[in-house]
Order: C-alpha cells, then structure tokens, then sequence
C-alpha cells in the first residue's frame, strides 16, 4: 500500500452514546495502522441545531473519504441536519445512534446513508438531582464494557472496517444497515462458552432496560422524590450489566478461550484465541491481504 | 448572563490517554450548561506531527476562548508541537497529560501553560499478541472507572472550571499547575468513610504499579512469551482497581454519603449529600452566583 | 380471642408462580398464630381445566372463611373456573398472578374478587432443553429472593393480613385491586438506604426484563439454537437479580436498619428494626389488639 | 400410554422444610407429563395432631396411587398420625424428613413405608425477635439453592420416579430407605468438576452446621441477647451455603459440563451434558420406553 | 520501668494448629514492646516424644518467666511431656490447644497450668493426595483470618497480656482456664454490629465444622476416592470462613467502627475505634499504668 | 535410608516478614518426613542485636546439619550479626529476606551463603495508630496467600530441599542465589491458565507496590492524618492482592490443573495435577529415588 492511499475516517460526535467516547480507538487501538488516519470533530455533549451548524464544516474540511456521525436519537433536529449534510456531500456516510434513533429508519435509508442502532446503548439518567461528571463517567465506563464484551464494539467496528476495505479497493461500500438488538448480539457473539454467551446476552437486555427506565424516570416523572430512585435504580442496572459482561469474559478467560481480533497494520483483522498463541490473519481475509501486517 | 457572554472551550486530543474520551463531558455533563460551548477536535490514537499538523489548525478556527490538549506523554514531538502553537496562540491553555509528561514540566512552565499531569492514568498494554479493539475498550472503562471514583476526574473538572470562571469575570486566570500523585488523591479526596477513602488510594497505587509494568512489556520485553504475560498482569491489576474503586463509592452509598457536585445551567457547581436531599450550591461558589441555576 | 374465632385461610393452587411456592408459610412463619389456620390444596404444576375441577372442591370442603387461587396467567381456561367457582361461591377471594393476569383485570373486578398482579413475578424458561427440576428449582430460590427482599411478598401477606383482620372484626373486607410493579415496589419498599432501593428496584426491573425475554424464548423462537440462550440468559438475569436483591438487603444489615415483621400471636404485625431490640406492635396496629402476643 | 394409565401421586404436606415447598415441581416441572398427574393438600406452617385430622382425609379423597408425607420430624405427634393412616391405607407411601425423623426411621419400616430423611434440610431459626416472613422467605430460597445444586432434589425426584415407573409396570415398588447425609451426596453427586463436588459437599457440610446451631438457639439459649446472635449466625451461614452451592454449579457451567435430566413427556428422564446439545432418554431408561418422549 | 524489669516469655512450639504461627507476632505486633522479649523454639510440624526430648531444654536454657506451650491435641504423648516439663519446672505455663485438647482439660487443672482450648482451630486436611506446601499454606492463611478477625487472637494475646501484668507486678498470675467455643466467641466479640457479629460467628461454626469433617476423611475414610473429595471440602469450608469473616470486618470498616488495640511501649493496650482518631489507653487499664506509651 | 541419615534443619528467625511464620512448615507440610528433623530458634518480632547474641546459641547447639535465618532487611545489624556467624561456623546457610535486603547481596556471596531475596515480601504498615494484633495477623494472612499461590513459597522450599538433597547425597551443595522478583514468578510459575498466571503476576506486583507505599508510610510522613491512610491504603491492596491470587488458584481449580507437590516419606517430591489421580515422584526426581515413599 502506497501512501496517497491512506483512507480517511471522519467522526462527528453530538451528545453522547455509550459508543461514542470510544469509537474512534476502536478503528485503530495500536495506532499503527498505516492505511487509514482518523479525524474527530465534536460538540461534546450538546447536540443542539447551532452546535451543529457551527462544528460539522470542519469535519468536511477535513477532507474525509468516509463520514460517521454518531449521536443520541438521530431523529432529533441537531443530529437531522448531520445526517442532511452527509447525504448532500456524497460521501460515504454511516450514522450510529441509540434506540429512538430507529424511528429514522427509513429517512436514513432514503438519505442513501448506512446505520447501526444499538438498542442497548441507553439513555443516562441524566436529571440534576443525580447525575454529576463522577456518576455520569461512572455509568459510561458501565456501558462501555458491556458494549465491548457482548460484542456490539465488534460489530461497531467490523461494519465500519468492511466499508474502508471496499473504500480502497475502490469498489461501492455496501454500508451496513443493522438493527443491534438482543438478537443480533446472540447470532454475532463471539464468546465460546454457551453460559457466557447467556451471561453477555443477559447484560445487553439489561442494559436494554435501563433506557425503558430511565426514559420514565426523565420524561415522566416529575417530582424528584419519584424519579431519583428511578435514576438511582438504572445505575445500578448498569453495574449490574457490567459485573455479568465481566464474569461472561472471565469464562472465556478461565477457558483460555478469549478471542482477540487486533488491526494488522495493513489494516485487517489478527485473530487468536489462545493467550500464548500468534494472532494470524483471519481465513477469510487472508486472500485480500497484500500488504504488510 | 447574556448569551454573549458564552465562553468557548476547545479541546485538542491527539492520542488517547484513561482522561481522554470523557474529558468534554466532564465539563458539561448534563448538557445543558449556558455558560459554555466545547468544541473538540481528535487525531484519534494517533499523535504523529503530520497528524497534527492537519488537525490542529481546526480547533485555532473555532475561536476557543480556552485551550486543553489531552494527550499521552506531551513531551513527545506531536503533543510538544501542539503545545508550542497554544503558546504562541496567547490563548490559555492548559495540558494534560499521563506520568512520563513529567519531564515536559519545566518547558511547559516556561511555554506559559497550564498542566494537570496524572501518574495513575497508565500506559495501556499495546501489544498486537493481546490488544484489541475489545481489550482496549475494557481497559479504558476500567481506568475510567479508577479516574472518576478516586476523585482525578473531580480534580480534572474543577481546575478546568475555576478557569473558566476566571475568563467569565475577565480576570488572567490561574492555569493549574498540578502533578496528580497519591498524595494529590489522598488530600483532595472527597470520600466521607476512611476506608473508602483507602480503597480509592489502593486503586490509584495499583493504576500507577500497571504504568511500570507496562513500560517493561512494551520496550523492554522483546519476545512475545515474555511481554505477553506481563501486559495481561497489568491489565488484570486494571480490572483489580477498578473494583477497588468501585468497592470505595459503594461504601460511601452503604452510608448514604455520596458527594455529588452537578454544573448548574449558570457551570457552578451544585453539591449534595444525602441521595435524597436537594443540590445546592457550593457555599464558596455562592457569592460568585447570579444567574439561575 | 376464643377458639372459635380462629379464621380458616384456604389457598388453592394450580400452576406455579414466584409467589406460589411459600405463599402460606408467608401468613404464618412462626406456626404459632392463634387467629388462623391455613389450608392449601394444590394441582402442581398443572393447571388444566380438567385439573381444577378434580382438585377444586377439596378447598370448599374444608370450609374457608377466605378463599385465596394462585396460578400463573389467571386470564386462562382453569385458573379461569376458579374464579368461577370463587366468585358464585359468595366467599371474599383474593386473586394472585403474573403480569399477564393483567389481562383479567376487569373480569375479576366483576366477579367480586379482589387482585394482587405481580408484574415482576416472570414466566420461567420452560423449554425441555434448559428445564430440569434442578434447574427450576434454582430459578425459584433466585426470584423467591427478589420477591422477599424488593418487599413484593411483605405486600402480598399485609394484603391478606388487612382482609384477615377485617373477617375477624366481621366486616366486610376491602379486597386488595393491586398491580405491584416497579412504581409500587418504589412506593411501598421499607428498606431505609436510598441505594438498597435503588439496588431492589434494579432487582425488580430484572424480574420484569425475564418474562419479556422468556415470552420470546417460550413462544416464539422454535429452533433450539436460538432459544436456548435466550432461556439460559433470562436464568441468569434471575441470578443477578437475586444477587442485586441481596445486596439490598446487606446494605440494610451493615446499616443495622432491616425491618422485620413478625406475626405476633394474635395475627398482628411487630415490628423491629435493630437486631437486638425487641419487636413491638406496629404503632397503627396497636389500637385494635386485645389479645395475646 | 393410554389416558387410563395415568397414576396420581398425592403429597401432604405439614409443616414446612427445605424440600417442602417445590417437591410437586420437581416431579414434573414442565408441566407436561402425560403419565402422572400430582395433587397436593397441605396444613401450612403448623402440623398439629387437630390440623392433620382435619386436612388429611382430603388428600385420600383424590384417590392417590402414591402417597407422600413431607414434614419437620416425622417423629412428632402430626406427622405420626400422617404415618398411621398412610400404613393402615395399604398405599404405597413415601416418608420425608429432617435429621430429627431419623429418630422414627424403625417405626417407619415396621410401617412398611419408604423414607427419604435430609439430614442437611436444617430447622428454621424460629425465633420472633428474628424470623418474619421475609426472613423465612430468604432461608428456604437459600436451603432450596444448596438443596437442589448439590444434587438433593435430584435423588429425591429420582427416588420418587423410580416408584412410580414400578407402579406403572404394576410391579410392587422398591420403597427407597435412604438417609441423605454428607456421604451420600459425595456418592451420588452429579457434578464433574471435582472441585465443583467439594464446594457442593461444603455447602451441605454447612447445612448440617445450621441445624445444630439452630436446635441451640431455638431450643436451649432463653435470652434474646443469647439466641439473636445464634440464629442470626445460622441464617448467615444459609446464605454462605447457598453462595458455595451457587459457586459449585458455576464451575460446571464454566466448563459447560452441567447435568440436566428434564422429565420427558412419557415421565422418563431425558439426559443432557453440553449446552447447545439435544437431551436423550437415560441409556439405563432406553430399554424401558414406548411412549413419546 | 527500668532494663531489669523486663520478663521474657518462652513458647514452645511443637506440631501447629492455625493459632501456631503468629502467636508471638500477636504479643508485640510493633516490636517495640520494652515489658518484654519473647523466645520460641519449635519443632516445626512433628511433635513426637523425642522432639520434644532434643527441643524443649532450650527454651528453659533461655530462662522464661513464663512458659506456653502450642499445639495440636495437647493430650498425645509429645505434647503431654512438655505439659509435664512445663509443670515440674513450677514456672507459670499455659497450654494453647485445639478442641480434641479438650481430654486433657483436668490433667491440665492438676499440673497448676493454665489453658485456651480453641474448638474453631480445626484438624487440617493432612492426606498426602491432597496436601501440598501450597495448599498446607492456604488453609493455614484462611484459619489465621477467620481466628483474628473473630476475635479469637484477640482472646489470646488478652490472656496472655493478663498474666504478663500479674507477673510484672509480682503478682501470682491467675492463669486462664478457657475453652474457646461459639458462645465464648458470642460473649466477647468486639464486633459493633450485630450482623458483623453474626457472620464472624458463622465463620467460627464453619471452623468447628471443618475439624469434624476432617476428622472423618484422615482417621476413618481409607480409600482415596471417598476422602479426597472430603478433605477438599473441608479447605472449601476453610475459604468460605475466612470470607465471611472478611466480610465481617469490612461492615466495621463501612461504619468506622473497626476496634484496635495496639501494645503500648510499656505492654499496655491502647484502643481506638475511628479510624482517624488517636488511639488512647483502655480505660480499666488506666490506673495500672505509669510508665511511657 | 537408615536413621543416623536423618538431616537436621536449623532455622532462625529474627523479626518477621510474610515468609517466616510458615517457613518450617513448608519443608514438611504432613509431618512425615523421614529424611529431616526441623528445629527453630526465634526471637519474635524483635531483631536486635541483643536478642540474637542470647538466642543464635540455641540452634547452633542443636547441631543441625543445614542453617536457615529469615528476617526483614537482612542488611541491618541484627540480621547481619546472625549471618557473620553463620558464615564463620562453616555450615552450609541460607539467608532468606525481603527487598531491602538485596543491598547486603554481594556481602552474603562473599560469606558463602545462598540466599532468597523477595522482593514481594512487604514491609507492614506498622504504625501504632493502625496495626494491632489483629490487623497484623490479617496483613500476614494475606501475604501468605499470595506468596503460597503465587509459586514463592515453592520456589522457597524447592530451592532448599534441593540443598538437603544434595546434603544428603554428601555432596556439597550448590547455594540458591535468588532474587524472586516478578520476571522470576513470571518464569517460575506452576499455573497452567496463562489468565491464572497474569492474576498471580498481578497479586505480586501489588505485593511490591505494598511494600513502596509502607516505606514512605513508615518512614517518611510524620503526621498520623498523613501516614494512617497510606498504611490503610497498602493493607487495602494487600487484601485486594489475596483475592487476585485467590482467583488464579481458583481457576485452575476450575480446570481441575492444581499443581500438587506433596513430599513423600523420603523428602522427594511427588506430583499430581487431577485431583482424584494419585501422586508420583516428579519425573527427574525419580532416578534419585531408593527409598519409600
């Protein structure tokens, strides 16, 4: 690979997921790939129409070969216009949001855009009565890990790598446009043991459920002595969620069963499963590797 | 406070380090602060020169009123060239940064700036035969996890804010000048129960203890028997400090003491005790109120 | 109270639920109440039509002054006649169920009969697959747990209690029109620690997200490789729901804050809540005992 | 199997121990065997002589083909009369017990009745200033986890299930004598991991140390300054039990190696190891199936 | 106090029970006592006749004020000639021992020795297919806390201290007369609360649990198939005590109520409850003293 | 072998670190061995100069055949004198000690002894504002935890009863001169689980990080607000180190590959890893073999 091709990845962040603080790592956690840079723009955790405007023109600026926007329920004004801009650029474009992002659905298909909904990415219980920075942190590093065991960071990551492949070969991007319900976490897990699967499968419903909840306890709700122990109880929710995705790894780790997919420097997937064993190209990459790893 | 009077904070990251990826929500975690906007830009985990030298000019074009770069080591040439800009910008800014930031400080003295450099917030163990997209993601919302409970978040966010608070009065603010070690975690600890208070310390030592493994199994280590071992020993002491910590905070919620200190709409803080009981504002912050809340 | 005024309780069973399996012990736990005696005739696990008309009379034989039916679904066709049978009989009736009881709800109030709808009491995951008596059996200890400490089975035997009382005072009950879900487990939990509530109401909300799950797993997935783990992950959300359970109640141990109930003698409530102090009365219950204790 | 051959099996119970409460689940706890049907009558908490009298002749109005009797020490005046009537019936007829019936194991076989006595299902700590129906609802969720994983509720459905098939095949049935002490459940344990076994026999170990305790503080201490801490302690120890059985059937699942025999339609116990694997009829049962499964 | 005053005690030790190894550790846990110097010789895990006959002379060579003598069974033959030695030599003696100690009780009475007959320090699981020097040290590790945190060091090193003063003051030492059992450890735990206490009790009745079931599995069992699984359970049941007695410890250490008592220079015990406050002298020990701290 | 070949290890120890209270233990852990007698001399806590000059006489008087001496920081006077005797008696010595005594190394080499530097074996937080006997006796339990399962303890007696082999064979025996450090438990480590290992590694680096945080506990800070929440701290992690070692021994529990290493009769080892197979002499031990075992 010659170095004018060099793929780059544009994110633009407003609000955030449990997907978000993350998301760019995910695509190149060695920091040596050398077939893609990464560029983020972000208005942290205002998602309003003004940040929007003001911030998205230096992710274009950038000159990305692929756009990812990712927010809070996608179907909102601020993130809408993302999604306008993405879709009038012609550029490449995928938009990751949380469940009220599935209304969108089919404008986003209309747009000509790939997504991913997580529907286990849920809402915080974002209420001032509860939510300082140290709890909030909290609740995200909850999440995090229990999107990044039961598989969803996978997904997240994969979709997005096997739009950049077909990028550099210059081929259409067929963009992924997935649902990531408790289903596709139990048909795309890749935990080994049936009992961990059943442990990773029960932390995404949890997780699951504390949006439910927390959706009640912020928009319903009014009187503080009613919905802090709402908020109160999706947090903890989240701990929970996060201990079951723990033990779900732990299994894998007492079998030695773990499976780790690290960015080759060309850019494609390492496999391996034993801990003192060698990652090696995954089969069915295999054949479209001519670089160097 | 008129609209105005909204002070901008941008946020340069380049390369990741635990206090990265929710930096910006620190300061703004229920979103809906009027005294602020925050803007960030990312290289991503890279932090080459070029990579900055694409990137930076960005965040200068969003007229910040405020200036932070995040980074790994700062004294290294990516993170030194961004430092050197911020200087010469006449900007205030301010670096944060992980243990080996350490020799940069008397530069960074001289260059002007503030700095927040945090020994417990440690190298992860970035090694291609056991790093992945999912190890990494666990082990940032571990370190996360460790970063918020001890109370280096809370430290993080409230130097950041005194700043801002500086820039709103029109006054030079006072940029932080601060190394983050365990005595630093020991005096400014919020925790009530002094065992609490012991098992946050504990997860703050075990954090620093994975940075001097990890230097090991990173650049010294050359065979993958050897360093392999090592960079899963540091990550499970990761793990270990994570539910230290977390052990801490729920000591203080057996006692119904957690501190909780949420931005008012006005980006003071408001504190509260008891779960139940109402958010007030900080006695020391109340003189300086006179917008709503 | 002379012997004579002793009240005979009849339960009638058929199917089971959370609540099925000690609902009597739950009036009586001491065996050494005067005021009543309870009576139990039982169809197993069945709960066919044909399975309620062999069974049914038996309860009527023995003469109760109550009449209470527990099964699952009271909405279909055998626990359907028991009602029926309830309702024409003229005894006051208390029904007992699981959320999709709900469905019934206006039926039973025509029928004169009162109802406590346990949202949080779920379908287990029957599927001969996953289903031995050991592992039903443990799903049952795992929500027995959740169903006790949340407070859900303090409301269920204050409910019958109350309705007790009223026959022995020889008026006419008020029958309990209960659906216990998270907001009334919020509403009428006694656990003191704002957090052991929020650790019980997260329990609660597991129990609700199993029946959801096993609904899915139960009726609609057919192949075995795909609801396998969709039961053995609600099992397991059954086991962290016990153990969030638990937690609450340790809370309210180290804080020396659990309060007990017991029945004294006379059928009503102590009450105590530090461990070595001596239960008394209930303060509201006091005007209305003569008896022994 | 045709309809007519449908054999009903009666349990009464009277007062309540560990194996109490789901023994009518066990034997068929998916509801959907076609060979047996189970009816059952119960006193509740109390088993006085006048409580067995009343309630007793039910249970023989069902016309059972197999009669169980499970109480507190069959020793006792109830229970012995429940003895009485069951020998002089001519029914085949099962005796179940604590370690305190072992006192009546002679009487029994003269009686011509089978016993299944547990010396691990431990006495309640039935104290007032403790125990109140959430505490007792806890300790048999507890007793019940350690009773049904160290393989307890296996011996005694397979125990009963061997009677049936023998009354099935009008053979006379081979009634079981069977003290359930530490030994035999080393010997019949189901459990592969050998480190599995020895936290499923301390879990019972630790069953047998409760009821000791319990018989002291219960029976012997007068202050509740003395028998408070005791009884605590013993319901302490319940919930260690209940974690060390917990742990034990984790194990197995970690190595996917749990045992399931779920009854089969025809009443035979199916057979399966491996999660994802389809259960098959027990090689030692294969031979005497005809019927559907 | 001046030099001279200084009494020296003599341990001999000889076989080891959990109380064995710390016991000295236990009377100067600062080693900065100026009362007294300690000495011990041992003959490490043997304990037969002519051990004792080579070993014990040494410690009479370094002249003691007062003689211990610990080990197992204090009525076997080793044992019972240093208990004779120990008697001629009219030093003040006492005898530590485990509960099959308990025979020699009245022959200890008549050699004017005193004695602490500890019922929680069990048999370890001596069967060479199980026990290694790895596993010998865990179980030791597990009774160690269970002994300390329940308060049985506690007892020991208080009686000690007891005669240690009597000596000191030229007083004939009263010397104690003790069989440490559940309700010893009842009566005088330091435990605050009540729930603490009861999981420190549990943990001791899981003590005594062990030695019974160890009993059985080295002296009765003969194959090695029926006592592995036994000696297996019982270093189970080790590992389980000395979790709840951890647990007993961190509900003290959640409400800053953890009692210590560190020696003073002068041998005096200081004590002090919140953590962060100053350890003073126990009040009835106040009068006695008049030397440094 | 025939009786007057019997081996006698003398063993002194001076002060305490985690390795010394079952070091005499570790070389013969069923008290069966025929080939040694083990014979201790202690003077406590205390490690003066005073306290060894009255007792070192005493285990040289007892003739032994090889000499041990186990005290903190074998660099100070105290320890040094023991070790200049030890060298000038022409016995063959070991000196075993903890991280500071890795400054007198090359001083031991000219002494011709062998020595175990351990450079986990911390220091304890011995400020009498926090360490009583009780708090002592627990540090000791849990460093003892993870140095047995971590594999120091067997490399502890591996390397001297390589020594006693060699004795016993007349040949002179080649001295250990071992750092035990994190690459050598790396190196040595027994744990088939490469997790199990990276936990284990992780306990002893915690062990070390203890070992920093007491020395500027101990040493350098002067205020008890200061030094009592470090010394709190490094207690902390030494518990949070024995659950990490806990763990990894638990999972090869769980993998039924616990590697056993019982002495036999004659002093080789044996060895069995599935618990129910029986032990055999470690291969390359078994040439060595003549008599029983």
């Amino acid at each position: 690979m010659t170095e004018n091709q060099i793929k780059k990845i544009g994110i633009f962040k407003c609000g955030n997921i449990g997907t978000s603080p993350l998301l760019e790592l995910l695509l190149d956690e060695l920091a040596d790939r050398k077939d893609i840079t990464v560029r983020i723009v972000s208005t942290g955790s205002k998602m309003g129409a003004e940040d929007v405007e003001e911030a998205l023109p230096k992710i274009f600026e950038l000159n990305p070969d692929l756009l990812i926007v990712i927010s809070p329920n996608t179907a909102l004004l601020g993130p809408g216009k993302v999604r306008e801009k993405m879709s009038s650029s012609g550029l490449p474009g995928i938009v990751i949001s949380d469940a009220p992002g599935k209304r969108a659905k089919e404008e986003i298909e209309e747009q000509g855009l790939g997504y991913i909904i997580i529907t286990g990415d849920p809402l915080i219980g974002a209420r001032k009565q509860f939510l300082d920075p140290i709890e909030m942190a909290i609740f995200n590093s909850n999440i995090s890990k229990v999107l990044a065991i039961t598989g969803v960071y996978r997904i997240v990551h994969q979709e997005i790598d096997r739009v950049i492949y077909a990028i550099e070969k210059k081929q259409k991007p067929d963009l992924p446009k997935l649902i990531v319900d408790l289903k596709t976490v139990r048909n795309r897990s890749e935990l080994k043991n049936p009992y961990a699967k059943a442990k990773a499968l029960a932390a995404y419903g949890l997780a699951e459920k504390i949006a439910e909840i927390n959706v009640q306890a912020c928009f319903i709700e009014k009187e503080s002595q009613k919905y802090i122990p709402l908020v109160a109880c999706s947090h903890e929710i989240a701990q929970a969620a996060a201990r079951l995705a723990e033990e779900a790894r732990e299994i894998e780790k007492y079998n030695d069963t773990v499976v780790r997919k690290p960015h080759a420097k060309n850019g494609r997937l390492k496999n391996k499963t034993k801990l003192l064993s060698n990652a090696v190209f995954d089969e069915d990459a295999i054949e479209k590797i001519n670089g160097e790893s």
